[in-house]
């Protein structure tokens, strides 16, 4: 199979990439096929601009360009195949990757900028939005359908903070609810199944024996990056939501927050 | 009062800036002062790298100095004032303003990237964490009290899907969930009191009523900035926590997720 690992870290001897290195290594040695995108070694461009979409206006600069309105300008470019050569180098790994790992250090409880950076520019209208019908009857092909959809994904992160303060009840609020932007906003809103995650907490303590066993464990996660069970997303046009409001149906389940947007493990009543 | 407008959008005509204006206004009518960092027209830079920190190795280029350790580098930078001059201007722009606002559009249910990248980049160490005593008994000051206490920060945000996607059990997940980790994580750790987000939904549909009634409400919470009510978030150091763990006292709630980590509006048994 083949994988690609986009890594987000300004020091190449971080344990960002050390663990991305450990992750390929196993990959690797199971005989799958592995590419790199590593965001600071490529000097990723961050911030969606006008400059993103000039082939649009003949090359034009961007200041002499009508009003830039992002989705619009985003799809035209991508339905024109005018987008930057480097987004759309991204956007092919993309479709080559039977699996995609975000690597970075967990930076004010989400990615770093560069990684924002990232999605904002490769993400765009027609590939990884704004796909599929939108009518009276339908939205999308959005959560769980999309242009990746039959893909995995899985996020490498690297915390600072000790694991408790992560916890169900620990201050920073509970992980699994600090990743559902990325995980079911980012991954599972173009089509992946999203695994759990992999989490190094105390990132900036780790000892020799504590590398040694996150190393180990991460490679059994990528021994598993096929068969692992995915996080049991609700798909959108899988009938948990009504139309067009996008609310859970109230006869599936009374919660409400993030996890209400995941099955139980259970069958559940109808 | 000195209020810090941050903005984040490529388009000078956009809807977040035409909102930062109406803002801007309304807080100069009522004799404030305002004063407004455009990340784009600044040219802002995103990226955390070993160049925000050359001044401590005497000017080298970053590929020859020895591996780069963030929080260690920003940290030794801000205790030596030498950050770049772009960060420390914003760091002495934040010490000014009594409040903090930051603009931007949703995209992928987070901040632009270079949103991001300021906070990656003006947050140093010392200054946005790592600010206190951190002992045997005692984990510093943050969340809730920290470098930016007394102050008040709010979230105008913009959204292109609807409301009711981001309700309750709405399929992107609940708004206030989806902004806690800016909310709590960004603002509320360094000591901001966050008052509730302005946010405008559908905003690429929105007509000349919809825009004039979404600036009626903008200019209300403007004149109540120094009086709404802010979340009433958990002061880490207020008696909820137990240490070292920093989970919440098992006395207090049963509840887990986000929404445990705001107290109640009725006064609680003790």
């Amino acid at each position: 199979m083949n994988i690609l690992i986009v890594s987000a870290h300004p020091e190449p001897a971080s344990l960002t990439h050390a663990l991305r290195d450990v992750a390929a290594t196993q990959l690797r040695a199971d005989g799958h096929h592995v590419r790199h995108t590593d965001l600071y070694a490529e000097g990723w461009k961050s911030a969606v601009d006008g400059a993103d979409f000039q082939a649009l206006h003949g090359g034009t600069h961007p200041r002499e360009t009508p009003r830039l309105h992002v989705p619009a300008a985003s799809g035209a470019a991508f339905a024109a195949g005018t987008l930057t050569d480097d987004v759309r180098a991204e956007q092919a790994k993309l479709l080559w990757a039977d699996a995609l790992i975000l690597a970075f250090p967990l930076w004010w409880f989400s990615m770093p900028a560069i990684l924002k950076g990232w999605i904002d520019r490769v993400y765009s209208f027609g590939f990884a939005y704004g796909v599929g019908e939108h009518s009276d009857t339908r939205w999308g092909d959005r959560y769980g359908e999309g242009t990746l959809a039959g893909k995995r994904a899985m996020l490498l992160v690297t915390a600072g903070g000790w694991e408790a303060h992560y916890g169900p009840r620990g201050i920073n609020g509970p992980m699994d609810d600090l990743l559902f932007p990325i995980h079911h906003g980012v991954l599972f809103y173009p089509g992946y199944a999203v695994l759990p995650p992999f989490v190094v907490y105390r990132a900036d303590r780790l000892d020799d024996a504590a590398f040694d066993a996150a190393a180990d464990a991460l490679r059994t996660r990528m021994r598993g990056l096929f068969t692992t069970a995915p996080i049991a997303f609700r798909r959108q046009n899988g009938g948990d939501y009504l139309f067009p409001s996008m609310t859970l149906d109230p006869g599936i389940v009374s919660a409400t927050g993030f996890a209400a947007h995941v099955r139980d493990p259970e069958p559940e009543a109808d």
